[in-house]
């Protein structure tokens, strides 16, 4: 059996397009995990991390050697110990795996609740931080299942308030819209490589700050232990054997960032969110949440009435060689998930996928 | 910064270095982790590891999105509950990570140590199986600190006697040396893509046996959980966005160990170990582990008397572009490590290796 050997143009919930200069690098000559050359990427990548996620120079920033998901488990494996009281805000598919995540590692966990499609109201935090005591605040940044932003400062800042610490996902939104971890007081925050930054999966930015890093547990897994990862990263000791391949990606897509500019880059990606919105208009479709709690990274638009949705999908990959992503849970069958991330963020792809998912829709009417 | 861009042969202790084949595989076309041209190399995974694992074909095997730590972990997670009695053999570095990791997930650890050169004594094992009972029975089977093949086949028929499952690591002897997870009645198997296959670090093969999987426990992790991989390798659910380049390298180095064939890359690697032994004899260097515990893929060369040997290792490295390991724990500073794994495991290497430590070891007399 051969590799896929065509492109295909990746606009669905991640990973999204990889760029020349990214491709390239995964095949630049292999260096081991200690070799001088290769722990010079890790330092750049930290430096790089830092400014990205807009940290604070003095909290700990590095990329976990696996997924997105590996990063949600590293921030909950060094933060959370049996017992510990987590305050949850769920408001899709992300905000249930953290959720789940949490009670795995023995946390008391109470979930915030919110609709499918809506961002939370932070007065909803708010209410039950008052009702009761709270080692930890974690909330989806950028919720992956429905296309909604969730105001991460202002529930920062009421967790704060209550001295909680602050766990944020921006798997969905580092790179490509605003998040300023230092600024909104963000304590843990966890991404992915494969979506706003543009590299291939694999790779799990984290963050934590000066003040998680001082109430950091005993951490049971050894792979995610934070105190291990910095040995390795930091102190050059031997933890586990980084992939040199995801490491010259991760630095060069971060590099991609630096050169665009990463207010530029969120002003990219909402420019061309705009533009997609218009397009859908044009076709006569909407989207899911209220304009001002969407996302610009990723789009979840309804699936019109009479449209067998599976077929769309099949149609735009088969003939087009487009991806697109259908809905989950709830929401399956009821919205597509299109992203216009990272390189893939382009008024070109918008055009694209206008004209092919207009065809798609006329050709999968039931 | 820029990336590495002059070539490095890889003789240490992992990665190996990485073909044409494979390295071109790391830039075929992206897929995301549900396309259908994606989900069918991980058919092709699935089926060529239970194949160079030497599994039963009712076994379950897939890679973890991780380095062979994660894999090692990922095993002890779903086998593994507080108060598990585990028989940890330790020889080396490697025996040691997994009392250490048994211990995190909550086992009570009883270790049967060995010097660090030398293989176990089964007997050894069996005094303890006879003092005690034991849930888990768990060795190194190619110590990577030492360069020391235990006995797995006695191990772990002694093990099942005493109804105990049988974890091996064979993080250094996947696809370099006879390696018979089904015939010697291993239950769990891990490794990683660096070494023996020669494919990029950044996944972790993995193999449980039917007896293990009767017997998996609620695994604490969510990224390492069974039961969910399978969903996903399997089901087709998702689970995490795996990385296509590591997927399609993985499946491209599978690929060229099967055209080359199993046994014949076995014997492939033995040859080359002793012509490397006879090349080392030469050069009036011995190994540290007696003949029949030598391992085929890793080599411990001792540091002759009168030679700084973070010199020698220095030189290879800046003058001839040559990586070769230093020693871990008690062996820092006594042995160098040098590893002839899947591609570069040639009787070329060999040769060029020879000349250079020969002028290196001349140079770094102190």
């Amino acid at each position: 059996m051969s590799l896929p050997n065509t492109p295909r143009l990746l606009l669905g919930p991640g990973p999204s397009p990889v760029s020349a200069r990214v491709a390239a690098a995964l095949a630049a000559p292999q260096r081991s995990h200690l070799d001088p050359e290769l722990v010079a990427q890790l330092d750049r990548i930290r430096g790089a991390l830092l400014r990205v996620f807009r940290a604070d120079p003095a909290a700990a920033a590095l990329a976990i050697s696996g997924t997105g998901t590996s990063g949600m488990e590293a921030v909950i494996a060094n933060l959370t110990r049996p017992g510990s009281r987590a305050l949850v805000v769920v408001t899709g598919y992300f905000g249930e795996r953290l959720a789940t995540m949490l009670a795995r590692y023995g946390a008391d966990v109470t979930c915030v609740e919110g609709e499918w499609g809506r961002a939370i109201d932070p007065a909803a935090v708010e209410a039950r931080l008052k009702e009761a005591t709270f080692d930890l605040v974690a909330v989806v940044h950028a919720e992956t299942s429905t296309g909604v932003c969730n105001p991460v400062a202002d529930i920062a800042r009421l967790a704060h308030a209550h001295d909680a610490l602050v766990i944020v996902d921006a798997v969905t939104s580092l790179g490509a819209m605003p998040l300023e971890v230092a600024a909104w007081g963000v304590d843990a925050c966890y991404s992915c490589s494969q979506k706003g930054l543009g590299a291939p999966s694999g790779m799990a930015p984290v963050v934590f700050s000066p003040r998680a890093l001082e109430r950091l547990v005993d951490c049971r897994s050894f792979y995610l232990d934070l105190n291990l990862l910095l040995d390795y990263w930091v102190r050059r000791k031997y933890h586990h054997t980084i992939s040199a391949p995801l490491v010259y990606a991760l630095a060069e897509a971060l590099g991609e960032v630096e050169d665009e500019g990463l207010e530029a880059r969120w002003e990219r990606h909402r420019m061309v969110h705009e533009a997609f919105v218009e397009a859908m208009a044009r076709l006569g479709l909407t989207l899911l949440p209220p304009p001002p709690e969407r996302l610009w990274s990723l789009n979840t638009v309804r699936v019109p009435a009479g449209v067998d949705e599976a077929r769309v999908r099949k149609q735009l990959l088969e003939r087009e060689s487009i991806e697109i992503g259908a809905g989950l849970g709830p929401l399956a069958g009821q919205i597509f998930r299109i992203g216009l991330m990272g390189s893939g963020a382009t008024l070109e792809n918008v055009e694209r996928l206008s004209t092919a998912l207009a065809a798609a829709l006329q050709e999968s009417r039931v």
